[in-house]
């Protein structure tokens, strides 16, 4: 469940030390060196999954069951108005390390720590079409 | 448990419609009608919680035991490379409906959809100092 050329996976087991916010038996919770803000912190499962859709049902619910009060802390603690919670997966997706972690970020009116949400709107009928295709998938 | 001044509750009591992919007894899945990414959709617990930490625990369990294969289906049927899981909690991180919701956004290499993760180190002792008030508050 452990892989030895994971950096999470070493931060998980010890090897490589980390600041260290919470943990359980199958959760971790660290601050991320390279905050996007004060605080930014990061949940890991303590086993090896590389992207959310590979997790197993209990690792799911294990950070389900924690996630919340983690983000209460993070934001009570730093002060914070707001904050995202952000999982990245795969690297055009911005993932960099390849083990599933959520990112939560403290966030203030004004900070400017995501500039833009560039929406659009779709053509007539391609909604229903695009749609119809993700329901045959499931 | 539904709020009637939420756009999000009617659209979960089918009062407004939606454009949906999936639902079961909590949760449902539909496209967001203002994407950042074709196949961009929302889920959303049918009951009313204003934010990730608010959320009751098997609303957070049943959003765990579907949104892998959610995310699977979207980004196979957009063909996709990766995706981002996001829920924002709060005006400041860009919360727009005061209904938790995560969104499911497929993403492509060099997509431009988030432009810039504006990193950056602590001053020495800095993080130390923040985890520990962190702590204090878990």
């Amino acid at each position: 469940m452990s892989n030895s050329d994971c950096i999470f996976c070493s931060i998980a087991t010890g090897k490589i030390p980390c600041i260290r916010i919470w943990q359980d038996d199958l959760v971790l919770a660290f601050l991320d060196i390279g905050p996007v803000s004060d605080g930014h912190t990061l949940v890991i499962p303590k086993a090896h999954f590389g992207r959310l859709h590979e997790c197993s049902p209990d690792v799911l619910v294990g950070i389900s069951n924690c996630i919340g009060k983690i983000c209460q802390a993070v934001v009570s603690a730093v002060g914070a108005e707001a904050y995202n919670v952000l999982c990245n997966n795969g690297i055009a997706a911005g993932q960099l390390v390849e083990h599933v972690h959520f990112h939560i970020i403290p966030r203030n009116s004004g900070d400017g720590v995501f500039g833009r949400w560039p929406a659009y709107k779709y053509q007539q009928g391609r909604a229903e079409e695009i749609a119809a295709r993700i329901r045959e998938k499931i």
